[in-house]
C-alpha cells in the first residue's frame, strides 16, 4: 500500500480524492496495491466530507511522516505551493502537480531536485488537464524529433471564441456568457490576456526542445481585441480564429509566443470548440498528431494527476524512473519575434488598392507570404489607414 | 548498447532502418547508449541499400544469436510472422510488431508467452500507424474506467469517403482514385470490407476491456453500398459517414463492430479527413479524449515501432516491465448485435408519411431512438419500400 497526501482541497483536490475512491478496483488491479489518502492539507475544515477525518493543517506533519511517498500538490499559486514541493522533494518524496505556474517557473529547479534525491516530480495535469499529452512526447514520440507545438490550451478562451465565431456575439458579450456558465472567472485576465496559455506553451516547449522560456517574457496577444467583423472576414476567406500557444525551432534557437492566429478549416485544430482544449505536435517522422480532450474540469483533471501518481507508485523502488529534465532559456537560446517568420493576414479598414475588398464590412484583406512582424507592420503601414494583423497557422 | 534483427525489409521495416538512423543523435540522449541494427531477414537481397550487409535469408542465425535482445517483426501477415515471433519470445528475445492480423488473432498467446519468458511484446504500431494510443491507453488513461472506443481505424477508406463527401463522387470513381494515387492496393478488399478496421477495434477493445474478440466474428460491414445519395442526405441532416470501429461495455459484455456510421459535424471524428485516423476514447473520469494523426506511411509508423524499441530498451534489465495482457474473449463475455441499442438513421425510397421528405432525392429520413438493429428493420419494414440504415454515433 501506498500512502500518499494531497494539499490543497480545492476542485482539482477533492477531485483526486474521488477518482482514487471511484475507481478504487481499477488502479488496484493496475497496481497490484492499494492507494491510500493519509492527508489532505488545507486551511479550512470540510465537517461533510466523507475525508473529513483526513484534514490537517500543518505541513509538517505531512513532510516528517516517512510513510508519505506520493504528494500531490493542489494548491495553486506560486507560493507556497512551490515551496512545499521542493521542501516535499528534498525529503525524498514524490510529487505531482497540476500547478502550471510553479511547473513553468519552477519547473528546471524542482526537476533538479527530484533528479538529485532520486524521486519524480510530475505534472501531466498541468497542461491540458485531463488529456494525455506530457507523457506521450515523453515516451510515444521518442523516436522523432520534435519540430513546432501549437496549441489551444485555454478552455476558457476557446468557449468565448467559440461563441464568438458561432453567433456573431462580441467579445464582451461572450465574456459575459462565459462567467456566467462559470466557465470564466470574476477576474478573468489570466485567460484572457493568454497568461495561463503562455506557461502552458512555455511548459510543453521545455519538454520538446530542453530549453523553459519565461512565460513572462515570450510574446502574448489576448483576445479583447478580436471584432464581430474580424471573425466574419476569417469566415469569408476560410479560416476561424484562435487563441494559439506557439512554439518551434528557429535556426537551432527556441521561438514561443501566444496570440490569436486565422487557423484554416483544413486544420483539426480549427474543429476544437467550447471549453475543449488541442495540442498539435508536428514530429519530423510523424508528421503531425493531434491530442484531444477536456483541457480543465474536476474529473479530467483529477484523472490525469492520479495518471501521475499510478506511474510513480508502479515504477518504484525499481531502476526505470525516467526523469525529465530541462534548463532555464538564456540569451543565445532564445529566437526574437523578428526572426519569426510565418503568413500573415492584413485586414484594412476601407476599400484599399490590391487587396481583396469585403464590401459589406468596408474592409480589405491582404495575405502575405512568411514575413516577420516588422516586415508586415512597415507593408500595412503603406496603406495609410487603419489596419489589424493575425498570424495564420 | 542494443543490437536488434528487422524481421521483414519491406516499407515498414525499411522505415525503421531510416529512422534509427536518421534520429540515431536524439535516441541515444534519451537512451544515454546505441541502438544497432545487427541483421535483417528478407528473401530479398538488397544490393543497393545502405543495409545491404545486415541482410540475411536464415531465421535461426537471429534465433541463436545471443546478442539479439529485441526483434522488430515487419513482416505482414500471419505466417511466418507469428511463428518467429513466438519463436523469439520463447528464446527470451523481446519482440515489437506493427502487424495488426498477428496481434488481433494471435496476441493472447503471444503476450502469455512474453509474461512467462520475462520479456514484452509491444505493438503500437499495429493500430493507428503513427498516432500514440496503446501506450496511452495502458499508461496514460490508468486512473480511468474506459466505457468505449470509437475510431477511424482505416486511412485508405477515409479517404475514399473523404472524397464522395466533398466531390459528391461514387465509391467505384473514388477508390479508383485512391488507387492510382497508391491508398488504395490492387486488391483492396481488407480495406474496403472493413476486415482491418476490425482487427484494429478488437486490439484497442482487448487493450481497454480485457478481452480479445475474434476479429472475424463481429459484426462488419465496409463501405463499398454508401452511395452519394447517402452522402447528400447526412450532409442535409448536419453528418457526414465515417467508416467506426466501435467497441463498449454493454451489461458486463463487450460489443464491437465496423460499420460506416452517420457522425454529427459536432463531433470530432467528423473532421478527419483524408488518409488520417482518429481515436475517441470514452472514459468514466476525462470524457471523451481523441489521438489523431497519420494511421499509415512509412514513417509515421516506423516511428511507433522504434517508440516500442526505445521503451524496452530504456527499461530491459529492471523491475518495471509493464506487461499487457487479455485473455480471449468466450461465450458470455460478448455481447451480440441484437443487445446493442443505438440511434440509427433509416433512409427509405420515395415520400413516406411521418418522415422527413427529401424532395430532391425522391427519399425520406426517419431518425430513431436508441434501439437494436431487429427493432429498426422491423420498423423500417412497415414502409414497404427499399431502406437503408446507418447507426449514428
Amino acid at each position: 500500500m501506498k500512502k500518499i497526501a494531497i494539499l490543497g482541497f480545492g476542485v482539482v483536490g477533492s477531485g483526486v480524492a474521488e477518482v482514487l475512491t471511484q475507481n478504487k478496483s481499477i488502479i488496484e488491479k493496475k497496481l497490484a496495491e492499494s492507494i491510500e489518502i493519509k492527508y489532505i492539507l488545507d486551511l479550512r475544515d470540510f465537517p461533510d466530507s466523507p475525508f473529513a477525518d483526513k484534514v490537517i493543517h500543518d505541513f509538517n506533519i505531512i513532510l516528517d511522516d516517512p510513510e508519505i511517498s506520493i504528494v500531490a500538490e493542489m494548491m495553486g499559486g506560486s507560493h507556497p505551493a512551490y515551496d512545499f514541493s521542493k521542501a516535499c522533494l528534498l525529503a525524498g518524496k514524490n510529487v505531482v502537480t497540476s500547478n502550471k505556474e510553479v511547473v513553468s517557473k519552477f519547473g528546471t529547479e524542482l526537476l533538479e531536485i527530484a533528479k538529485q534525491n532520486n524521486v519524480r516530480y510530475l505534472f501531466e495535469a498541468s497542461v491540458g488537464g485531463g488529456i494525455p499529452i506530457i507523457r506521450p512526447i515523453n515516451n510515444d514520440l521518442t523516436a522523432n524529433k520534435i519540430t513546432s507545438i501549437d496549441g489551444i490550451l485555454n478552455g476558457t478562451t476557446n468557449y468565448i471564441l467559440t461563441q464568438m465565431n458561432e453567433h456573431g456575439t462580441s467579445f464582451a458579450e461572450a465574456l459575459k456568457d462565459a462567467q456566467s456558465k462559470g466557465y470564466a472567472e470574476a477576474d478573468p485576465t489570466a485567460d484572457i490576456e493568454g497568461i495561463d496559455a503562455a506557461r502552458k506553451i512555455c511548459i510543453l516547449s521545455a519538454l520538446s526542445f530542453g530549453k523553459c522560456l519565461c512565460a513572462d517574457a515570450i510574446s502574448r496577444q489576448g483576445i479583447t481585441q478580436i471584432t464581430a467583423d474580424d471573425f466574419a472576414i476569417a469566415k469569408s476567406l476560410g479560416y476561424t480564429i484562435k487563441l494559439i500557444g506557439h512554439s518551434e525551432i528557429i535556426k537551432s534557437k527556441i521561438y514561443a509566443d501566444v496570440a490569436p492566429r486565422f487557423v484554416p478549416l483544413s486544420n483539426p485544430l480549427a474543429h476544437i470548440s467550447d471549453v475543449y482544449n488541442g495540442i498539435l505536435v508536428g514530429a519530423n517522422m510523424l508528421d503531425n498528431v493531434l491530442f484531444y480532450g477536456k483541457g480543465a474540469g474536476k474529473l479530467p483533471t483529477a484523472s490525469a494527476v492520479t495518471a501521475d501518481i499510478i506511474d510513480i507508485a508502479e515504477k518504484m523502488g525499481t531502476a526505470a524512473c525516467p526523469t525529465i529534465s530541462w534548463s532555464n532559456a538564456e540569451g543565445d537560446d532564445i529566437s526574437s519575434e523578428e526572426e519569426y517568420k510565418t503568413q500573415r493576414c492584413i485586414i484594412l479598414c476601407g476599400r484599399v488598392e490590391g487587396a481583396k475588398y469585403i464590401g459589406e464590412l468596408n474592409k480589405s484583406v491582404i495575405i502575405t507570404d512568411k514575413i516577420s512582424i516588422k516586415d508586415c507592420i512597415s507593408l500595412a503601414s503603406e496603406y495609410n489607414t487603419e489596419y489589424t494583423v493575425y498570424s495564420i497557422l
